[in-house]
C-alpha cells in the first residue's frame, strides 16, 4: 500500500490488470482502457463535458442513476429522454430500435443494469449510429459483452471488480479530445489517455485488487463461465419466486436482472417479517431499496452458488411457516 | 471491504475517522471535514469553482504544484502569482505579509509542503483577512497546525495518512454553497456537505485505514509528538549534510521541509552512485526528483527514527568512501 506508483513494480501491476481486464472483455485495439476515481457519478459529468459537440444526447430513464445521469447531463446541454419506464416504477426496460434515437444526438445513454430496481438490458440496443454510452457499475463482468456496441463503458468497482474507490471506464479512442472548454482538467478522459491514468497518483491499492479479480476471473473461465454461473443463480431465485404463492418478482420477466433480483410479499409487515428473520438466519443485506421496498438479493461474483440455494431455502421456509 | 457504506457498521467506522482528526488537528466547529477522491489534483479545480466569487486568486508558486494549482485557477478567473521562487529553482519559501496579498482576491492558495523541492513554509502568512487555501498533501499530520489560520486545508492520503484514492478536505462552512453554474455536481462541495461525504459510495476501505491511522496517532501523542519525531528526524539528517564536505541540502535552511529532505553532491555521477549503493543496502526510494536531481529522504509519518538513523550512517560511510 505504501508502494509507489512511479515504481516498475506498481508499473507491472497497473499493466497487468489493464491487459487482463482487455483479455477477459475482449476490448478492440481502438479502445483505451482508464482506471480512474471518483465513481460513477462522477461519469455523469465527464460523460458529456468530454462528448458534447452539438450539445445533444439521448438518455434512457430507467432508474434512481439513470435520472442523476441525465439531470446532470441537462446542464450541460439538451437531453431527449427517448423512454422512461417511470410509469411502472421502472419495473421494465423499454423497447429501443434505431427509430428510438434522435440523428443528431452525440450521444446515447444506458444504464445497462439497475441496482435497485432490479433491471437490466439484455443486449445493446441497436442506436442507428449514435455512440452509444453505458454505465455498467452493478453489472460489469457479469457475463459476456460485446463491448463492440459500446463507444464508452464505465463502472465503478464496488461490485464485481474491488474496493470502491475505483472507477473503470472503456472508451473507443475518438471520443478521447473534444472536452469543452469548461471542463476541469481531472475530467478530461484527453488528460488520463495522455498520461495512461496516472496524471496523478491513482488508487494503487485498488487498482491492485481489481488486478486480482480480473486473474480470478480468467481462471474461472472468463465471462461465459461467470455468465453460465450468473444465469443459474438469478434463475434458481426467479424460479422459486415465481413459483411462489406469496413473493413475487418485482422486475417484469424480459427485464430482469441477473444481479439484483428484487421481490415483495405484497404485505410490508410480512416483507419486515421476512427481513428481520432472514438477518437472523445469516441473510444479511436483503432489505429492498425504499423506492422498491421489499427484498433485494444482489448475486454479484463474489455470491457462491451456495449462498443462493441457502436464500431458496429460506423463502421455501418462510413460505410455509407464514401461509 | 465489502461493507456497505450505507451500512450501520460503516457509518461508525466513518463518523469515528471524522471524529478523530477533528480531535488531532483541533480542527474547530465552524470547519466540516470531508472524505472525497480524486487527489489534491481535483482540488486544483475544485477550490476556484467553488470559491470564485470576483473570480479573483491569489497564488504563491512554490513549486510544481504550486504551478499546476494556478494554472488550473488561471482558466476560470484572474490569479495573481503574489510570490514566486521559480528564480531559485524552487529552493526557498518566499516571505509573505499582509501587504503580499490583494485586496479584492476571493481566496489566496499556498502549497504548505513541497514534495519536490523539500520546502515548507513554516506558518500560515498573514492574508490581510483574505481567506487561505492549502495543499497539505506531503505534510498533514506531520506536525501542530493551527487550523482556524485557514479557510480550507486538503490533501491527498497518499504520504501521511492512508492508501492513495482518499482525499482530505476540512474547509469553513461559511465557504460551501457559492459554487460557479459550470460546476460538475461531484466538484461542488455542498453537494458532498448536504450529504456528509456520501453522496455516492466513498471510498470505504481506505476509509477505513485512514480511520486507524488518525487512532494511531492520538495514540502516538497527537500532532505534538509526531512533530517533536518529525523534527528529530529531518534534524538528524539536515545537522549530517550541513556538516558534510559532500553534500549539500538543495533548500535554505528558513524553508526546509520536515517531510522531504532533498541533497545534492553537485556531480551527477557521485549522486547516481550514491542512489545505487543506498538502494542495495536497502535504503529505497532516495532518488530525488529530476527536477532538482540528486536524492530525496522523505521521512513521513510510517518513518521511523531508526530509518533515518541508517541512512545517516550511510550517508557518511559513503562520505569517507568517495572523498
Amino acid at each position: 500500500m505504501e508502494m509507489s506508483h512511479r515504481s516498475k513494480s506498481f508499473i507491472d501491476i497497473h499493466e497487468r490488470a489493464k491487459s487482463d481486464l482487455k483479455e477477459i472483455m475482449l476490448i478492440p485495439d481502438d479502445y483505451r482502457i482508464m482506471f480512474l476515481q471518483g465513481g460513477a457519478s462522477s461519469q455523469f459529468s465527464m460523460v458529456p463535458l468530454n462528448l458534447y459537440v452539438n450539445k445533444k444526447a439521448d438518455y434512457a430513464e430507467t432508474g434512481s442513476f439513470a435520472k442523476k445521469a441525465l439531470k446532470e447531463a441537462a446542464r450541460y446541454g439538451e437531453v431527449t429522454v427517448i423512454a422512461s419506464s417511470a410509469d411502472k416504477n421502472y419495473s421494465y426496460i423499454p423497447k429501443l430500435d434505431a427509430s428510438s434515437f434522435s440523428k443528431d444526438a452525440d450521444y446515447a445513454h444506458i444504464t445497462y443494469n439497475n441496482t435497485i430496481y432490479g433491471t437490466r438490458f439484455s443486449s445493446a440496443p441497436d442506436t442507428g449510429g449514435i455512440p452509444l454510452v453505458t454505465d455498467m457499475s452493478s453489472c460489469i463482468l457479469s457475463e459476456p459483452c460485446d463491448v463492440s456496441k459500446f463507444s464508452l463503458i464505465y463502472a465503478g468497482a464496488q461490485k464485481n471488480v474491488g474496493p470502491a474507490g475505483l472507477t473503470i471506464v472503456i472508451i473507443k479512442k475518438e471520443l478521447i479530445g473534444h472536452a469543452l472548454d469548461i471542463t476541469p482538467a481531472m475530467f478530461n478522459y484527453a488528460l488520463h489517455d495522455e498520461n495512461d491514468s496516472m496524471y496523478n497518483t491513482p488508487p494503487t491499492f485498488a487498482i491492485y485488487f481489481a488486478g486480482l479479480v480480473f486473474k480470478w476471473a480468467k481462471d474461472f473461465g472468463g465471462l461465459k463461465a461467470l455468465g453460465a454461473l450468473n444465469r443459474e443463480k438469478s434463475s434458481l431465485l426467479y424460479d422459486c419466486l415465481d413459483n411462489s404463492a406469496l413473493f413475487k418478482p418485482t422486475a417484469q420477466k424480459d427485464s430482469r436482472s441477473i444481479m439484483n433480483i428484487t421481490f415483495v410479499t405484497g404485505d410490508k409487515d410480512k416483507d419486515a417479517k421476512f427481513v428481520k428473520e432472514a438477518t437472523q438466519a445469516g441473510l444479511v443485506n436483503i432489505k429492498g431499496h425504499r423506492s422498491v421496498g421489499g427484498m433485494r438479493a444482489s448475486v454479484y461474483n463474489a455470491m457462491p452458488l451456495e449462498g443462493v440455494k441457502k436464500l431458496v431455502d429460506f423463502i421455501k421456509k418462510f413460505e410455509t411457516e407464514n401461509k
